[in-house]
């Protein structure tokens, strides 16, 4: 991000029409935007899209989520079909949807609003071994990379990061504990709601993995492979290519904060792209955001994952933007005190 | 509100393909919302509209703020010609907006945008007397209801209330200290940003205003008429209005918070049609959302007034409602384990 087009916003805030700061995180957001984009005022964002990266998970099989894998490959079929929250909340927001399968394991079908990209059909128990190759890390921050490069160049101009997999705030939990250093028990949380047996187990497989695999944070695709998803490193390469071309990344939940922890460790200037869409219930996300640097802009409680969260904080960032193109000054509006 | 309506509402959150509670507080929203349109699904606010109430106030007089008092009638101006944050904010969320001056002691000139009723130029000083008589605080309730009236005549089907007012924080202050009983440094703040010793001072002037008047809450006209606002009376009639049309009405900051405190003094079931759009800095306003029972949806630092933060909230009620709409059930959508 541009300091010069941040510094010139902040200025600009205090030009016009209201009291020095009475616009709260608005302000400072408007600034970011403005270091994004490299000029003050900002663009408003016309054209929000959301990237949901689905993909499934071979430690589910150690019983950490109650829900049968087979609903991972089920909701993308929801999405496509605009049944899911993830569709409401995108239409009441203006955002295109886009769900990509990076690698779940059932069946789905040729969908315009999908695209297919499985690297494979779920990862291997990461509790056992590695969640998958290197390469195929790789593959899938790819493939997550080539999807958002494909919304920017039919026109999105704002990406939100969502994610669908049944078992998947296990690999997050991992990554955030493999990147922030918090214990496993402060990073994991009851996910779908999990009861407090299936927490305790929950919270063991963390530790059991952490203790297998020794993750280096200064290694992020070796943590990736070790302890990841494929969804999660799709979104890391989302987030990267939104970073490359400039454009504000608002983040969802737990999943979508520990594939930023995973992009912020492969090039440290993408969390500059990055927003903090919401909160998640799921402690994991907290600390993630912490460790970024990020304040989340909603705290509503929600652990739904898919986007939401973030689709919900699209109008807050378009006008964050907007107070900045569109406000009138002291001197313009002829209004005293300024 | 329908409480049989509102269970529907939550009942049905728990067939949508979603792990139950996981969109935190807007399943919470929703069910209100079906319970205040009396149906389920509720419906999704199309026409959202913000009533922004202006008035003066005798009390500036004692140096409360450092603002002059000619700002509230320079600003009524700019809102009409569409150069405040409230009108960038309302634009973003698609909301019309509607000024209201219901007691500035400047000028202001006839606009499409504004509804002039003038009760009277500014209120006298509240803490030397009382600010209007029972009468005059009766015709600013009343211009509000008329306000809010014609906006829902004309198809508005949400109102936001919003607020313009030099000096107009420490009538709030006084109306939330006198009905939620606290003492005045506690819901006393800093307003446009004033300094320690204006703050020292602002607080003092509270106090003394309710020792001189001994405000009884259950005389709530009473209770307006020696500490209040015209701004805020307008306000509070537009809330009954609202909650008598089964409208959701939603609550900017600390003036529109002591204004429904005085709403639902005078008609308690009207605080179960009202959404708290955000947390104001203003200390006051989390004093007042308390009393009434309700939990803000943002809280952003904001406390610039107007409706600002109130019109952020919208795109959060419409998902709310949307979500409840436009959701597929886990048997529609042929999702398993619902």
């Amino acid at each position: 991000p541009d300091g010069a087009a941040a510094r010139e916003a902040g200025e600009r805030h205090l030009r016009l029409t209201k009291p020095p700061g009475s616009l709260g995180e608005l302000e400072a957001l408007g600034a970011r935007l403005a270091g994004m984009a490299g000029r003050c005022p900002p663009p408003v964002p016309e054209r929000p899209a959301v990237l949901v990266a689905a993909g499934d998970h071979g430690v589910l099989s150690r019983g950490v989520s109650p829900w049968p894998q087979e609903v991972t490959a089920e909701m993308v079929r929801n999405f496509c079909r605009g049944g899911a929250a993830v569709n409401a909340i995108a239409a009441e927001v203006g955002a295109r949807v886009l769900v990509l399968d990076a690698g779940v394991a059932g069946e789905t079908e040729p969908h315009p609003l999908l695209r297919r990209a499985r690297v494979r059909p779920g990862t291997a128990d990461l509790s056992r071994g590695a969640a998958m190759g290197r390469e195929e890390a790789a593959r899938a921050l790819l493939a997550g990379a080539e999807a958002a490069g494909a919304l920017l160049r039919e026109g999105a101009d704002l990406l939100v990061t969502g994610d669908m997999g049944i078992g998947n705030t296990t690999p997050a939990a991992c990554l955030v504990a493999a990147f922030t250093g918090r214990p496993a028990a402060e990073v994991t949380g009851r996910g779908t709601g999990i009861d407090d047996a299936t927490l305790a187990l929950k919270v063991r497989v963390v530790e059991e993995a952490l203790g297998l695999h020794r993750p280096d944070p200064s290694d992020p695709l070796g943590t990736l492979a070790a302890l990841g998803g494929l969804e999660h490193a799709a979104l890391a390469g989302a987030m990267l290519e939104g970073a490359a071309r400039r454009v504000p990344v608002v983040l969802d939940g737990v999943s979508s904060c520990a594939a930023a922890l995973v992009a912020a460790a492969l090039s440290p200037p993408a969390a500059g792209y990055m927003v903090a869409g919401h909160l998640s219930a799921e402690p994991g996300a907290g600390a993630a955001l912490e460790a970024l640097g990020l304040r989340p802009l909603l705290d509503l409680g929600m652990r739904l994952g898919e986007g939401t969260g973030g689709l919900l904080a699209v109008p807050l960032v378009r006008a964050a933007a907007r107070v900045l193109s569109e406000m009138a000054t002291f001197e313009e509006a002829g209004v005293s005190g300024g």
